[in-house]
């Protein structure tokens, strides 16, 4: 009884599916300032120069620059103040020649004026009157009209995931406002008969339902939002109901299979129920994580998750953070975060699959990262809850070698 | 004119602040299944063991292991079926001498059973017997009572930062809410003559209040509540009195300084003016970044962010968000994401100090991450919305040399 069919290369699996998505979910229009982790659904333009005014970089004083040529310390040139330019004032002062006027960082230059000489780089001789001690050239300690952005230039792409100092970026243009899209809804789905809520009695021979709660928290950092659908028994007409109310109000639908095989095969006859294509993918070239099913049913990806710990969490990365972010128009998927780590073991494997095990993360006496496997059962959640993360044993490789730098993915 | 006393080390400069630290904001006890991203305010002690009872890792039968021994494809063991342990239910079959019930992955041993053989490793005869084709150790193919965890163990300790998987594991022991840190509060308060609010009309002379929000975006990130307090102008009267009401609210405050030399010792003076000790660090030996100021008032700790961008960012993952995880009771700060990379160019800098250059991250032909220096100048908020990430220059280098490979700090 051949268990898996059609099995795909783990790098395959998304790309299989991806053609048969759609290109995103919606669009939102958010305050900008609340903007962070979101995905613009459009190319943002920038209305106006930035700065719109030639900014002094510097304390000092701002000069027509030929009227500092030649002067040093030895022959400083001596040029009339003629008052200043307070700061987020417009500059009243015009320069004529030999004619300064006190400048501040991040002020307006006075009028005329093409460059600012250092505060340090002058002498005071009364209050009309002052020394530069070097030359400057024009331009020199000024930031230009347009230097930052220019009126028309995309200051962000669309599809980008909108950071701290976009935020910044954006409010700078006066733009308060920004069209994202919708966060995709992930549809969550617990099944076996041996599961009961977190909170309830547990008879014997059950055990919690978690998959539930650590898939909701994991989507919840790829920026999706988590709707827990249901907890059903190993049932099709009862999966079926909890799938296609969760397709309907769902982008994204998440099986977390009991963990027999039964239970398993119930979830791809499920997937095949609700509409077509059903099942497109039936295993990957994993381990742990190989009885993954993905499938697609009303154009929306289906993923069917092994209920291990290790596996979900491992194929939660492979196919649902991706799809998380490409419905959301995101197509360059931000890489998770990881690290470099030297292994203190060798992690035997084997060729033709990825095995992915967990490791924890210590500084050796000379600082170094070291990365310590924890060769826990796959199905126990303490074998994560010990770790600092995961590393990879690629395909080609039967194994990696204790001393080997490898990078962590992060947990 | 010195302006700069007590200037700091980089890495000195949050440890000065830390003794003087209160070691928590207050707890708060929030559904478990919410707690992701928050510190865990006391230990997390497992109040039973997990699993609960010895259960099946795979598909097959469970047996008395002692009745395979020596048992192979040749000679098998032939064993009576006096039934099964469906999931999720109690064992009520019981091995006699001889005999075996079918098992469930995840499911109950039968009651006496030590073992299970895996189906593969079988051979049905009929509906009432079976044959195992090798032997099984005691404790083959079974997860033991506690071989997850104990009860008793502490599972989480005082301090952590809850992960996807952590959430998974508080639960599957029944904890339902934990106690974790409150949040702290960032009161962030932006001053400058020139600045406005980014919805506002700019007069000439004028920009937009951009540090507010990108400050408060990088709080959210480090886990704490961003309070926009105000923006004030260069006014000593009006910005401690923001501050007061600040200190009142708030558990971290935030000046970001305007960018003028005048606007930032302002800030020093407001900040001496709140109560002992006042200022405790000015200038640390950082470029972007070196005219922070660092104090406390009422134990709290206060910062003056220099206003440009590049600073402000460099600054608060210094100061700021070690601040953050801290009074949250995490005390070994997490590490901000990274990647590793090879410059694309020189940069030169200066022994005795840091320097902070952005950087883009491009892939190379052959797919090696390349990190090329965006030279913009730092009160340029383009430079970091252009960027991947900034590398740091390290105290005692003069620079790094094109091709040496190097953390890059992601953004």
């Amino acid at each position: 009884m051949p268990e898996f069919f059609n099995v795909l290369a783990p790098d395959a699996a998304f790309d299989a599916l991806k053609p048969m998505l759609a290109m995103s979910v919606g669009v939102d229009v958010v305050a900008t300032a609340d903007a962070l982790g979101r995905v613009t659904a459009e190319d943002i333009v920038s209305p106006e120069d930035l700065p719109a005014f030639a900014r002094s970089t510097m304390d000092g004083y701002s000069v027509r620059s030929r009227d500092t040529f030649g002067a040093s310390e030895g022959l400083p040139a001596y040029l009339d103040l003629v008052g200043e330019v307070p700061m987020g004032e417009a500059a009243h002062a015009r320069l004529g020649i030999g004619q300064a006027a006190k400048a501040y960082t991040g002020g307006m230059l006075a009028q005329d004026a093409d460059a600012v000489v250092q505060v340090e780089r002058t002498q005071m001789l009364d209050d009309t009157a002052i020394e530069a001690l070097r030359a400057v050239a024009p331009g020199e300690n000024v930031v230009q009209v347009g230097e930052d952005v220019r009126k028309g230039d995309i200051i962000l792409l669309k599809g980008s995931v909108i950071r701290p100092q976009d935020i910044g970026g954006i409010l700078a243009l006066g733009i308060t406002g920004v069209a994202v899209s919708r966060k995709p809804r992930v549809g969550i789905i617990s099944t076996g008969d041996e599961l009961v809520p977190p909170g309830a009695a547990v008879g014997a021979g059950r055990i919690r339902d978690i998959n539930t709660y650590t898939i909701s928290a994991l989507t919840a950092e790829a920026g999706g939002i988590a709707m827990p659908l249901a907890l059903v028994a190993d049932e099709f007409e009862a999966q079926r109901n909890a799938a296609l109310k969760g397709l309907a109000a769902c982008d994204i639908l998440v099986f977390s299979a009991g963990s027999s095989v039964s239970s398993r095969d119930l979830t791809a006859d499920v997937i095949n129920s609700l509409g077509e294509p059903g099942v497109i993918v039936h295993g990957i070239s994993i381990k742990p994580g190989k009885p993954t099913v993905i499938g697609l049913a009303d154009d929306k990806p289906i993923f069917g998750l092994p209920g291990n710990p290790v596996s979900a969490m491992v194929v939660f990365d492979l196919l649902v953070r991706p799809a998380i972010y490409y419905l959301a128009g995101c197509k360059r998927i931000p890489a998770p975060p990881t690290t470099r780590a030297a292994l203190r073991r060798d992690i035997p494997s084997v060729a033709g699959r990825e095995d992915f095990i967990p490791v924890r993360l210590r500084q050796s006496d000379d600082g170094a990262s070291v990365a310590e496997p924890v060769f826990g059962k796959s199905n126990l959640i303490y074998t994560l809850v010990r770790s600092d993360g995961i590393v990879k044993v690629p395909m080609d490789r039967s194994g990696l070698y204790a001393g080997e730098l490898v990078d962590v993915r992060l947990y």
